[in-house]
């Protein structure tokens, strides 16, 4: 049995028009998935939504308590549609107001003839929060409880997320076994069934792919005891094997 | 002023493990957003969850009354770990039945012995669902009421996109003008700001880009009416060529 390891979950609220219109494609939430995956938090559900104040309120209050984690990106920026710190105050029922140390770092980084309201109104989280390195920018992010406030541009988001992520507290890690072959799913679909009822404690997918124009599939095995993974790969192997198949390791 | 053509939205439910674990980048939410929003439908939210009933359920029939349209994508392949059709049975109170048509496509693409169970239940659809055609492999995707249900591989979803788009009824088509420059975003945020004021029919956005180790930005303008958009493009201009910049047409 794998230890008993409590689940830790996270959600991610992407905002952004720009995704929505399909003119940006999101670069965040495959990097905070596997990221958070490494550290043990299980990223369990992920919203792309509006710049609409109602909207990212209400996103940001209910996955608050449902999920031990929230991680947003964008809209923290200068401009007009950068409106995710006035919404997260909002959501906490606490004021923005000016942080001194952001104030300090932005008057320190940006020449005085630089210095614009739009700029400052970076200094401006809700009262309570914490901030968050920005090693590129300098502009930080911050987090409020469970919930961590990024920026959407991907390397910046990125590189605070290096520094942040030793404060997060994961459970057992999920691991994962991969096993490839040319047997088509339809085939293996029901040996598998079983063998996935056999293993509760393991999560298992099967994702198709197509390779020099030959249909095969990949198994995808996941949880949190080795040895239990290590005899569910095995039995998906033989599972190929009595179907006349060669299982390999990588999928392409 | 632009036509008084309503709005039509939608919303897209990616359904899978395989995203929120990270394993596979999400490749549907971007084609859909450019591609809906071309025909007149404005993509406002997209959410991607698990392979688990409730949250299926519930997903989906939370975004059923909020949008005119819902596209789901993923889960409806032959293994124990596609359960979408079931749920979107269960999510508006049908039966999941076998569809004579399905099944007779079904029969006739495979070889006799490469019939299994799994694979037929492929064509096991919600009761009343109306087929959508996939000319890559067979197996359909359908529609209920305006819950769009496709496949999770990209190039099939495209395809079967690609014929069932013309039943879509759009509203009107949302155009954009897009100019950058080298100017700060930081030093155009006042007067963006004021421009957007003054656009209420309009959205503005504002990206920050680098390039040639230079940072600036790409003011994006959304609408429905040609002569406004133009009329606030060189207006953003203007601006640029206030500030000392230079703008130009296409960000990098």
């Amino acid at each position: 049995m794998s230890t008993a390891k409590k689940t830790v979950t996270a959600a991610v609220i992407v905002i952004g028009n720009e995704i929505l219109s399909g003119r940006t494609r999101d670069a965040n939430l495959q990097f905070l998935a596997e990221n958070l995956n490494k550290l043990g938090v299980q990223l369990t559900e992920a919203r792309v939504i509006p710049d609409i104040e109602a909207t990212i309120i209400d996103a940001v209050n209910e996955a608050r308590v449902r999920f031990d984690y929230v991680f947003t990106t964008g809209g923290i920026g200068p401009t007009h549609d950068d409106v995710t710190s006035a919404c997260i105050a909002k959501a906490f029922g606490v004021k923005l107001i000016r942080h001194p140390d952001a104030d300090a770092l932005l008057r320190s980084h940006y020449k005085p003839e630089d210095i614009t309201d739009a700029r400052m109104k970076m200094a401006d989280v809700p009262e309570g929060a914490q901030l968050l390195e920005n090693p590129v920018s300098k502009a930080p992010g911050y987090c409020l409880e469970n919930v961590y406030v990024l920026p959407g541009v991907p390397r910046i988001m990125q590189a605070m997320f290096e520094l942040f992520k030793y404060q997060l507290v994961g459970g057992a890690e999920v691991l994962s076994r991969s096993v490839a072959s040319f047997t088509p799913e339809g085939k293996m679909a029901a040996p598998l069934s079983a063998l996935q009822d056999a293993h509760p404690d393991l999560e298992m997918g099967s994702y198709p792919f197509i390779k020099d124009a030959r249909g095969g599939s990949a198994i995808v095995i996941r949880g949190t005891d080795s040895a239990s993974l290590d005899a569910a790969a095995d039995a998906v192997r033989q599972i190929i094997r009595d179907l006349g198949g060669e299982p390999f390791d990588d999928d392409p």
